[in-house]
């Protein structure tokens, strides 16, 4: 439910949709499979981004890759046509096979004429480490979990350690899935931009939440020290606003804004992959007219949206920080969650207090 | 063996190596593993591009894509990091999610600190729709067909319908895997620059072949209509010359030129991506030292190496077009081998003579 | 006026417009001011895209970069925003600061709240390097010429040895602007997609019209040898079919086939760029509204747009080797024209020929 | 000088070099000419990157468009080639053309075989709008002011309200030239690192200060209100560190970190673009061996470079700001300065403040 008061940062003064989730975005819907078991951490989050046979009637999208040291499948398409024509599916690295093979199976069952009178499908998946808690070498996602998640997707999901978040860490706290929305009025109508990030990246003494640089001050509890970990985060953006491709390439990078201002710098080993598209615009797979009209946006504008998707995709990473709990990782640690490093923080603090 | 008698062009003057094939590029091997069954005319073309252990001992590459209607993974990484870490399969399109898994397994059977003591690893599939003549839909490659292919990687492979170009047409005839090889002096020393394709691109009435324009006599065949079809060609270039990823990414590049050569236009709906990668410089998983020296080449002298990569990718093409043979499609009509076409056109022709 | 009678080639079946010019594309005008004296052959070709004050109503336009040994001004922005504010000036490299330098004078004088009330402007110049026959260091073009070739805009204009192209070597023979269009019925509705190309690129015994490899032929003359200069060439596609700019990038890449189709393999040292835009959609510089419709396209029927660019690229490289003339160049050699050298090639031939 | 005391932030722990100016790294100069007339607040900044000549002895080097609402030239041959072959010229937009006129003339000077023996010259020209403080469209600078700003260049030069930034405005505040080092070992030798930016974007509500949101009190000043002007940033990172052309591209990237931790996020109509290039390994214009050795260096310790480049950059930018005055712009208002807006938000609070 994003975060339950919106930390709203004076970068945009627009403000939440009914849930402060990207499925505020008519017709977007998540669902999530979670896998807990005594080696398992880790999990599977699936975003259908219409109501409609996507295969049938493709969305405008655009990928930005911040950084590549990432295994996403599926931008290069993305790239060339400017279309999305398959949910997405987010998971951890070694899983995108399956997913893979997952969403191949599903277009085949939902459109018959794929690898027949039609040609194949361009898969979406996105991917974090999330080694450091789950035994990801046990490949522990099944296809069966990518479908349960898909089969449980609605307007309500959690943020934190769910689906493909359950393992993941962030800042080197608990991080997970977190989303949030904005709203804005456009020539008098109103329209959603939604963000969903899988968040796994970043440095403990780094962390910077509003501007108060609380990660100096939780760097200093006896649970951390250096640490070199694989990060990366995964956003999706989504919109009713008319963006075209090229437009939505735009706004994937304002992602990067967003990411940055909670502190870190862009690691190297850091899989930064972000993907957007809009529901505005219906592509055909096969369209009746070659001629058409679209609804359009002019960039003259672009400011105001730029500041709602930094703003969206900041709070959507703390909401991510803020839902998710202390876990015990594959070494037997804890990787606490924001709320518990804080309350150490406190106790540690009043603990020092002069009496 | 590459085509015997290589039909070497002006546009470059050296000489194939020992095999006319990529593995004349010493340490690169190919395996193939090919399926064929009543429904199924698919596979799997595997390329290994060192004797050592990749993942410990990197490659410079960088991968093109010259059209993004395909979905080959691994590209993302390879961009960012200018090297290669797995080997590399070629299947169908549908058979990526099983091809990733598959090396996923494989790096971490002989990497046993992946995704504990150090991260992930980013696996290199690449991929043609070969719904034309297979009964894709199947999904009939599996994981212990991969270790097939991986198991026969020798410097020694076929050309024509197997492994993964074992359901591919090319110009609407019968295509498949291709290869060729050229050699060149460097201050003394002899260098090999290999490439391997699976062709699957292409209009029967544009083929042309070292300035014959024979696909517009095969084209009057009654066995041609108009067809129009997904297509897609993966180039693979291996080379032992010192070039860094900047210098391989405009090698690539010009494998576009040896396509367009043969007559096509790059097609709307062709996926036609290029891997490039150099032998010369490993770079370690885990260096040592941070500065090192590596062997370098100067630009200004590019043109010979562009020269020699157009004629091999254009022969190599010319070579999956020879060696294929005419095989019965998923509708049960004949896909001409480009000799049988070629007898066909002769025979008609002789039969149109005024006697 | 192109070709007077063109060299069609099966590529693509459709027809030229009325002149066969870039500017049978309503709206496109170009002209030209050549530039000789006894050290100066060089020039300064200038297109309008359109009949209205391009900055107030910009068209949709996409740059590719083919290789990059090259100098042009403002792609960048193109990338970005995907709208040309200018016309377009081609002259050589070394003169591009002076064609900037008049595009800012010219866009001041027709847009007086440029720096005041609005922001600045962004210039395309494209170059090719005419060192070979002009005296480049000698700096010749002033910002007078670029404004008489302004002035003499129009739908008629000079190919070969004319304006930009004076100077200009293609093939080592003589190059220049040429010039080309096609004709396509989209939804009952006449489309026109025109060519400019000034042509400075490549290598005698590489060229091939048509299929017929005459580079080699000629390549025997006495008057060559093993040169290695400088090379480039500029390719301008103007069309008013509502491709958006994500389109017109993929329309500009097609201009790479009909380049190399006339025998070159993009060498190291040539500058290949081209700009592509469409007149259909006017993106204003001051929107009334945010929400508009736009004309648009489908992209599963690229293809056959695809094959009229190559086509048409193809003529008009053609086409400004047949209208070039014969030009002493820098060093007092003769710069044979196309025409002539292969007089010569049939002279010698029919010396040779037994009596 | 930099910052007299470097404002540190955790991001690096690295320190600066001797002058915390660019001109730390061995070789690097920087020159000025401030052009101020009743009419104009304008003028250039040049550098040069290496005490040789630099067309005979090129330096590795990237370019990075962060947003592409940008002029500069040169950028499209950095990427091909991964060199710098010409010093660097900031200036103004509309005087792109001038520069560009000039570094042609500088280096035919010095370099007589250009345009005769050898190719032509890729001039490196980069620019904001500064046009809300000078009349830019009276097109100020000349040829002689660039000349001038060589002339002294030095390893000593002002920041502030100086040579290319004397025009230009910064979070709606005067900014300018800053420019910052840092200093590190590799396996025991120090290199450096250098940026200096030219700074003229952003909103002044949005500045941020080392986690101080003290663009919202300014804004609050009566001198504020919306505004909403042509924005920009210009970042040059010098380093003697080897890195290749890929690796600098990866450093440029990090700019962008530095340039939003300053609170902005990349505005629709900033051009926001950085130059990178390293001194250590030179690519000679004409090698005499085509194989050669050069330094290197590996990506998996990029963490400690990309940090020390995100907090250079960030104290850049805030080095700009803290060294520019108060000016009267264009309008004849003030232009406040960073420490003038501070003053001003005291006097006023404590004007508020009960007696």
């Amino acid at each position: 439910m994003g975060l339950q008061k919106p930390l709203l940062d004076p970068i945009s003064d627009t403000k939440p949709g009914k849930n402060n989730l990207i499925t505020d975005v008519p017709g977007v819907r998540v669902g999530q499979q979670t896998i807990i078991t005594d080696r398992l951490k880790t999990g599977v989050t699936t975003i259908l981004p219409t109501t409609e046979n996507i295969f049938e009637n493709k969305l405008a999208a655009a990928g930005l890759v911040i950084n590549g040291f990432g295994k996403s499948t599926g931008l290069i398409q993305v790239e060339e046509l400017g279309t999305l024509e398959t949910p997405i599916v987010l998971t951890n690295t070694l899983s995108v096979g399956v997913a893979y093979n997952y969403l191949v199976k599903k277009a085949l069952a939902e459109n018959p004429q794929i690898g027949l009178e039609t040609g194949t499908v361009n898969p979406l998946v996105m991917e974090c480490n999330d080694g450091a808690v789950n035994n990801i070498r046990d490949l522990g996602v099944t296809e069966a979990d990518i479908e349960a998640a898909f089969a449980n997707c609605s307007e309500q999901f959690e943020e934190g350690c769910f689906g493909g978040g359950t393992g993941m860490c962030c800042y080197d706290l608990k991080g997970g899935i977190g989303s949030a929305s904005r709203q804005i009025e456009i020539d008098g109508q109103t329209f959603t931009l939604g963000v969903l990030v899988m968040s796994n990246y970043g440095y403990v003494s780094d962390l910077n939440i509003y501007d108060q640089p609380i990660g100096q001050q939780i760097s200093q509890l006896d649970e951390y020290h250096k640490r070199d970990e694989d990060g990366s985060i995964i956003t999706i953006i989504a919109t009713d606003i008319p963006f075209n491709s090229r437009q939505l390439k735009r706004i994937a990078k304002r992602s990067s804004v967003g990411i940055t201002r909670t502190g870190s710098f862009i690691g190297n080993d850091s899989g930064e992959i972000t993907l957007a598209f809009s529901t505005a615009n219906q592509i055909k797979h096969e369209p009746k007219h070659q001629l058409m009209t679209h609804q359009a946006i002019s960039d003259d504008q672009m400011d105001r949206y730029f500041r709602m998707t930094v703003s969206a995709v900041e709070e959507a990473i703390i909401s991510s920080l803020v839902h998710a709990t202390t876990t015990i990782d594959r070494k037997g640690q804890q990787r606490l969650s924001l709320t518990d490093a804080l309350k150490k923080v406190a106790n540690k603090d009043s603990a020092a207090a002069p009496q």
